[in-house]
């Protein structure tokens, strides 16, 4: 597929048919996430995978936000958790009050998801959950933090247009 | 070609040809950063692109870090510039401590770097530069943050193999 197509294909899904997905579609998803380049390559994340239907609902009502009702409904939730980051980052960080660790979870955020819109299965990124809830579900650590949640499942929604800003309304050329 | 094999083949690419880019190709690459997902689709993003030569050879210069050279090399810089985050967002960022702009920013960039990779163009993301510099070189307003920089052009450097963490040591299963 032309990846400006699979761009187009990837959507987040709210919606999802109540069918397992196979473990080496998982591991497919998460190999492409794995793959991604991180700022000095510091791949300071954990990819916490609950398909354990308990433990997946337990994160699942943790997910207040956006009613939660399709988390419960997808069959995997992958937490995506920010590791300490490098020195080099955290000085990044600091001198330039620009998060490189929040911009490395959102380059593999976007890997694993349109890896799984090419399997044929739906995600959606959630960044709004209780965070407290999650890592007690999954027996994470206090002083890691989840930078997002994504669901995967076989999507029962439609395709829909996406709604984008205009090229023009976003692109400068050599000046602002 | 596979998305995994779109993965594998984007690298940060530290030598260009002295070839220009053609507008188009431009103009396709940066249209899979603007269909890319964003929290509460904001899209808090400006794409600002500096291919006049000379303009780019200013920001190449306040490129400081990895020598900078190879960004002299690059016929195009691209800087994703952050736009006030939504009041959600910032909300969402005050309570979490996540940052969702440079989360958003780094789906836009992985975005922008596969969609190069597949159209035969190399891409390398910096996020150490002279901010000040380069927001004089684009006339970037200075209440503007530049999350990052992407060099584009035809590349020089040879395919490298990837240097990862091992996937059972990044993935876990229900429990971190």
């Amino acid at each position: 597929m032309e990846f400006l197509n699979l761009v187009k294909l990837r959507q987040s899904s709210r919606a999802y048919e109540e069918k397992a997905v196979e473990r080496e579609k998982i591991e497919l998803v998460l190999e492409a996430g794995r793959l991604s380049p991180s700022a000095n390559n510091a791949q300071s994340w954990t990819f916490v995978v609950a398909n354990d239907t308990e433990i997946k609902n337990r994160v699942a009502d943790a997910a207040y936000k956006m009613g939660g009702a399709f988390v419960r409904q997808a069959p995997v939730v992958i937490a995506l958790v920010a590791e300490k980051p490098l020195l080099i980052s955290r000085l990044g960080a600091a001198l330039k009050k620009i998060d490189f660790t929040s911009l490395d979870m959102g380059i593999a955020a976007a890997h694993i998801c349109l890896q799984a819109a090419e399997t044929g299965l739906g995600t959606c990124m959630l960044e709004s959950f209780d965070e407290k809830k999650v890592k007690t579900a999954l027996n994470i650590p206090d002083n890691r933090r989840i930078a997002l949640l994504i669901t995967l499942g076989y999507p029962a929604d439609k395709q829909r247009e996406k709604k984008r800003k205009a090229f023009d309304e976003l692109v400068r050329w050599n000046r602002y």
